[in-house]
């Protein structure tokens, strides 16, 4: 019997056997024609997926964690003011990186955990203070909470503020309209949607945020994060001119760019749907099995992963059981409720197969953990939705 | 006919079939037992490649430019007073990165390119300052000269400052005894003598570099590179434990750990002979060519790659013909001396057949741009010295 597990964790995820292939190429020079070619193709599908045709895009050797460094260290100076509105973990890593930087930060925090602020308190926050920053996690990785970003960002722009989207688990998955929603900073890591093993983190910036960039009078906190190094070589790969700085990630730029050219050959709007239909396949087979989810509402809920509450009498134990039945799934990770939840990552190349075979090791998970149920409800409510007939 | 062509530039090189094998595998979870043990092995094995057996390594994703931050962060307080011994262009790099987080920096420059500062001026500046960290590019890769680190590190150690070796075109390739010779922190990225595709940022601090930023009072100056928020990952996945704070480059690793156990397969005494030997082959070659090199004495000269000056009535066009004939080179990079010279890499699992495969391009280029001189004299030289009979 095979025994390859589907990894369904908000990240890494299954990546296509295109990029793997990438990955394992022999590797070139990082001036060889092939890769100046393949990474000045990549910078500009970075635009094409963000839908950021203005924007400049950032590739660099990293995690997500330094993609949220760049925009941080390169759009504050000390003294300024940032707002982090904050559905989660990652919206408190967000505050101490803003910090770092010598920003004062203050926070919106979420109503409850699972839910987002209110509207109103960040419109208040925003009209009483002069902030140069509002950042918001579009998909907080920690709660599967989708922020209104659309809403979010016409608010920060009223108020002049820098729009920055944490876009880590949103970004090729989660619709976000970049230049369109008016969001000057769009990030992510290459692990999640975008398709690519851990490695690169990807930011691209829209033009205010390079203006503000341009304008700074104090030198970049960070050396290695500092976009005055960083783009005079964007700009030669882009005009396919092989330039150098530090040694690009060879293979993962060419991994990205096969995923880049995969996503595109998708479509967005076919990609953002597809999202949407297995995340509410998934979830409804969620709810058939008796099981609530962190986020307090479906409007508040992200499309690319769901977080689950444990059902009565079942604990983390149970991930084991549906790791043998086939399915990787991750335990919880915001520290309020962290023994009482688990996440299920649904991004990237996902279909509807892999959505009926988490599922199926769920069920069989849980029997094994002892708990009584329909076998079969939830694969049958999925099914429903994944047929249209739901 | 075959097509691939040796790429012999220093860094990326040539990887083994294995390590481009863990490249490519499927992408497991950072918290997978097969990965927590890949990731702990590997850390286990960074101190005995570095041979400092009481190191602290660090291991992120990140270019060799992350790892020269990462020292010049965790180590210097704004008003430190910093030496750099400069050897070239990554010595202005290393001054400028220290700069940056708020170090005084002085530099003893070579007594001219192709030189090492001289050994009595280093002493000097050393003891008219009360320098924190002194900081040595073992192997300048934009001028094929080595240091010698075993005497400028006793001379630090000497008179108190912490030894920084940015190892980048020297670790597991050119001789370095990092505790033995005194050395506080040694420093290298992935695609060098490591022999790992690029996208890691390598480090080992010693006892006292890791004092040093225990004793800090101010945070560090970047955030990416704070060790507060790395060193909790390394202990715990060289305990076996699964740890979560940026997603560490799972494929980036897997290879890592396969390369970093095929180098203790070879041994480190091994290993640097091998690369001293073949250095010395190819070097009796470009000498048989009637080519001088950028290093002015041969004990100046590294033995991980070598910087020819083209000889008389030859540019950097040849390059081109050298690759056509199935060697990729590099140019050069020392702005003074940008277009007289070329670089070849041989560092990692680069054998003899490289060796000879590689002077043969280079006459055949040699040839094709017009150059006068015995076709074969070079392979002939290098064969002797490759066959004992130097």
């Amino acid at each position: 019997m095979k025994d390859r597990k589907l990894l369904m964790i908000p990240g890494p995820i299954e990546f296509t056997p295109e990029v793997m292939r990438a990955m394992g190429m022999p590797t070139a020079s990082h001036v060889a024609p092939n890769f100046v070619e393949a990474f000045g193709q990549a910078l500009e599908r970075m635009r094409q997926v963000f839908l950021a045709p203005n924007g400049q895009p950032f590739v660099v050797a990293g995690s997500g964690t330094l993609a949220m460094d760049m925009a941080a260290a390169n759009l504050i100076e000390p003294g300024d003011k940032a707002l982090v509105v904050n559905t989660g973990y990652f919206g408190d890593r967000f505050a101490a990186i803003l910090q770092r930087y010598g920003a004062e930060v203050t926070q919106v925090p979420a109503l409850a955990v699972g839910d987002v602020p209110d509207l109103s308190e960040v419109e208040a926050a925003l009209a009483g203070g002069d902030y140069k920053v509002m950042t918001i996690t579009h998909v907080d990785t920690s709660t599967a909470v989708a922020a209104d970003v659309e809403t979010l960002a016409a608010l920060g722009r009223r108020h002049g503020a820098l729009v920055v989207v944490d876009g880590v688990c949103s970004v090729a998955g989660e619709e976000m309209q970049q230049e369109a929603w008016g969001i000057d900073l769009a990030l992510t890591a290459s692990q999640k949607a975008i398709g690519v093993p851990p490695g690169l983190a990807l930011v691209v910036a829209g033009p205010r945020a390079m203006d503000a960039f341009y304008r700074r009078k104090e030198p970049v906190g960070s050396y290695y994060s500092d976009w005055s190094l960083w783009l005079p070589i964007m700009e030669a790969y882009e005009a396919r001119r092989p330039s150098y700085f530090g040694t690009p990630p060879v293979n993962l730029i060419w991994a990205l760019n096969v995923s880049l050219g995969q996503i595109l050959a998708e479509g967005m709007d076919a990609r953002f749907a597809r999202h949407r239909r297995l995340s509410a396949a998934l979830k409804s087979a969620i709810t058939a099995l008796g099981m609530s989810q962190v986020p307090v509402a479906p409007d508040r809920a992200a499309n690319t992963l769901t977080a689950p509450y444990y059902p009565e009498g079942i604990d983390a134990s149970v991930l084991r059981f549906i790791n043998e039945e086939g399915a990787i799934l991750a335990g919880g990770l915001h520290p309020a409720i962290k023994a009482q939840y688990f996440r299920i990552g649904h991004l990237g190349a996902v279909n509807a197969s892999d959505i009926l075979s988490t599922i199926g090791a769920i069920e069989r998970g849980l029997v094994r953990a002892g708990y009584r149920f329909e076998a079969g409800s939830g694969v049958a409510a999925a099914q429903q939705v994944l047929a249209g007939q739901e």
